[in-house]
């Protein structure tokens, strides 16, 4: 699979698992994986889970604009750079996002996230 | 020297550079450094040079907002995601930007970058 459908197909999973079941992120972490949101730095997949299922909102929807990535070096990573928009159920406005993924590959032949950065884009 | 403190003094030492002296950004990259701007994949120092030189501006002035980093695993990595806005001599409005680096050490105890991502965050 080439590097830009892999990544492509790993952010159709990743959005709609987000915005269909949060929890279900947990698979995709491990326990030095790092994710920071909006600066606030969380270790660990059930750290980062906890994060995610916390997040004042219960519905919404990730629109994805752009998808880049580049292999991260000889460890067989990839990086995975997106931007979009994400509409929370009664809000009239979309936010806009950026948020980068350093995937690594499992023993499995499988890819899981070791570094994850989140942020608003405010206006 | 902190993560935190080493990523937020290369974000200054990059955008300064940008800002005075483009070409200047070319020994911060190596032959196998990667650059995807605005979806263009580049590769090599000189040829990212000449694609940061021969952008259509030249004069502009760059304002971050967040610096946010993450070691990027064994290999001593560092992963630092910059949001922010980019002023053009004679334009009335800032583009709003995110911008994504991985910087990898030197055998001289310095960093250059392997990996960057830019894209305009268009409203």
């Amino acid at each position: 699979m080439d590097p830009d459908a892999l990544a492509t197909a790993f952010v159709e999973h990743y959005y709609t698992t987000f915005d269909s079941n949060r929890a279900g992120l947990a698979n995709l972490y491990q326990e030095g994986s790092m994710f920071t949101f909006e600066g606030q730095k969380i270790q660990g997949s059930s750290n980062i889970v906890a994060k995610l299922t916390s997040l004042p909102f219960q519905q919404c929807k990730h629109n994805i604009s752009t998808v880049d990535c580049q292999p991260s070096g000889p460890a067989g990573g990839m990086l995975v750079f997106v931007s979009g928009t994400l509409q929370l159920a009664g809000e009239q406005h979309a936010l806009k996002f950026s948020q980068m993924f350093h995937l690594m590959p499992t023993p499995q032949g499988s890819f899981y996230v070791f570094n994850d950065i989140f942020r608003l884009n405010y206006a």
